[in-house]
């Protein structure tokens, strides 16, 4: 694991989570770091995030560091903009760095409380216990219902020398594509323009957080934010930006199918691919309802071919196409052509798809070349038991 | 209960079914009936559902029967049309009636082959059964995942006798808004002309079977079809219409209830009430957000007040307002007022939690008069148990 320069981390138990299980983490750049953030887009934002945005409006995109909990979304919460604001202010004094660098976020319940005092209590021990190899921790620390940490990491070697990637993420539920969806933290090394850098987050997200759904909930709190502190040294020239892009786009996909892989009670990764439709944006609304169908997800998750649903699924995109033009493959074996049952072994694709990764490939048949990939998990009774009981 | 007058039922197994239950039912008016119908939107259509809207066209609205199957959806099937048309044929044959008069309906699995001869074979027998009094029989026969058949009925008198009207629905998946849902039948045996009996089924679709979603999935074969065959004789006058049309409507509002209430695995029925928004379009949009989103129903299947989820969902709707002035009943007791918890027992809500019916209800304070109300269900493991398997 080759993580960026120029970063410390640390995590710890502040108390807001009810087991004791680290819920403050802390991520500080030596260096000040140029950033670029995406918001949820409900309207019903946690405090944290709309003092995010606005930290990131007063900076012009400079960040020192990143303070985020879990265990309270301090979301339709009376006190949550003081609170949020305070918690910045008491890390931004210990940690020399003006207010405005501190980027908050939080991710938990909604609507209860968030003690400040337990935060600014636990300050001083975060703050000691930054460490450049304590990545891990802050990965652990931000999960709420995740079953695992999801980091993803990429290094590329450019003429003047190597720029690093590393990204960390969590979220099972509330995953939903129309948005930077759940947290995500991604830092790099390389001497990157606030700009390119904001440049780089939209299309990045565009083809990793915004092709992902686990239940199409969207969260109120979710933040993914891009650093780059250029602590490597490397600046990359015009023709290498793309390549630095790339890395970060892989990094991210790559978190996105983490999260889709541990939705709440999945057990199967599903990835939908869809070609020959009229635009990309055509082919990502057939993605995007395929993914949001529960008929389609609880059939995966019972391991049955039903390419019925999965092509109803599609005529309810609100996307024109013809369904007698349409091919569908599971796990690579044709299930229906020309909107028709393909002769396939049910026996035998029943067992292809108790794997832990299904494949679903839409075809349109026509002059289009639209493409979308997207990712989700099937639906099981652990999505249900999760979210019953999610607060008791 | 009082059924319109002049319609004969019937229904008889014919063998779609894996299991020797009821799959083929006829609905039969003595006297040439008016008719309007509403279908599904969904891209994918099956074979009936475009039979159906060509055979009201070249009928300009007059039918005599309503042949129904359950067991196959007859979509996505290679002989679809012509299986569809040639049922058709036979039956009005033998009832002597045009082709255009038998309207066709199906549900069931997509994408098997319908074998027409079973039902060809089995239309003597259903003829034969046909009787005044065997309402139930049709409306038992069009289950598929159903628990229990879904009926309504009402009757009021007007200046010159009495006008009845029935209903029946089947449907507890695959439910959503965007269109007529499921199969519905509704019939009276008021004198209504067709273009009266348009306006009058669009306006009832839209406050009922347009208000419900039990997993926001579309059927490939949705259809409601409202007949008026004016055996009671009475002709409702211009000031008459408007009361025919509540009790047409108040049918379908119990009939779109009751599929909520029967959805797949379904202990809980849930109404959604909104007011205060800045219009009734905002108002259902709020409304369907917060009846999809799986969060909320899993926390009302668990009994959980976590009005949280409620308040999020309402800021995925696209619908602008302001969260600090969203007030949140659940069951009558306020959870949320101003976007911020207000006090309750957690205990005491709990308990009325457990109750069948769970009702939520979001006000906007606010200058708007926007109100909605939906219906939908709780999210249970039995609705993965039941469609993880539907088609082994």
């Amino acid at each position: 694991m080759n993580l960026p320069l120029g970063y410390l981390y640390s995590a710890t138990y502040a108390g807001i989570r009810q087991v004791e299980k680290d819920d403050l983490a802390l991520i500080v750049s030596g260096l000040p770091a140029n950033a670029a953030a995406v918001f949820t887009e409900n309207r019903v934002q946690a405090a944290p995030v709309r003092l995010c945005r606005r930290l990131l409006k007063l900076s012009r995109g400079l960040a020192g560091a990143i303070l985020v909990n879990a265990g309270n979304a301090n979301c339709a919460t009376r006190t949550g903009d003081k609170v949020a604001l305070a918690v910045c202010r008491e890390a931004a004094r210990r940690l020399r760095l003006r207010v405005t660098e501190v980027l908050p976020a939080s991710t938990g319940v909604i609507g209860v409380e968030l003690d400040g005092t337990k935060i600014v209590d636990a300050l001083p021990r975060l703050i000691d216990g930054l460490r450049p190899d304590r990545f891990d921790d802050v990965a652990r620390a931000i999960m709420t219902t995740d079953l695992a940490p999801k980091t993803a990491h990429a290094a590329i070697r450019l003429r003047r020398g190597m720029v690093r990637v590393a990204g960390m993420t969590k979220g099972s539920g509330m995953i939903h594509p129309r948005m930077a969806t759940t947290l995500g933290f991604v830092l790099t090394d390389a001497v990157i323009s606030v700009a390119q850098l904001r440049g780089m987050l939209q299309r990045s997200v565009e083809r990793s957080y915004h092709r992902l759904s686990v239940d199409g909930d969207t969260s109120t709190n979710d933040s993914v934010v891009l650093l780059a502190n250029g602590a490597g040294g490397v600046r990359p020239d015009h023709s290498e930006l793309p390549r630095v892009e790339e890395a970060v786009a892989r990094v991210m996909e790559s978190l996105a199918r983490a999260i889709a892989r541990d939705g709440e009670g999945a057990r199967k990764l599903i990835t939908i691919d869809i070609s020959g439709a009229r635009t990309h944006e055509d082919a990502a609304r057939l993605a995007r309802a395929i993914a949001n169908s529960p008929l389609v997800k609880t059939a995966v998750a019972g391991s049955d071919p039903n390419w019925g649903r999965i092509l109803s699924a599609a005529g309810n995109a609100g996307v024109a196409f013809d369904p007698s033009r349409a091919d569908i493959h599971m796990q690579g074996i044709a299930v229906c052509r020309g909107g028709l049952a393909a002769p396939f072994s049910e026996v035998e694709l029943k067992g292809k798809l108790d794997a832990h990764e299904c494949e679903i490939r839409l075809r349109l048949r026509g002059k289009g070349r639209g493409a979308a990939r997207f990712w989700t998990c099937d639906l099981t009774e652990g999505y249900i038991r999760i979210n019953a009981s999610y607060r008791t």
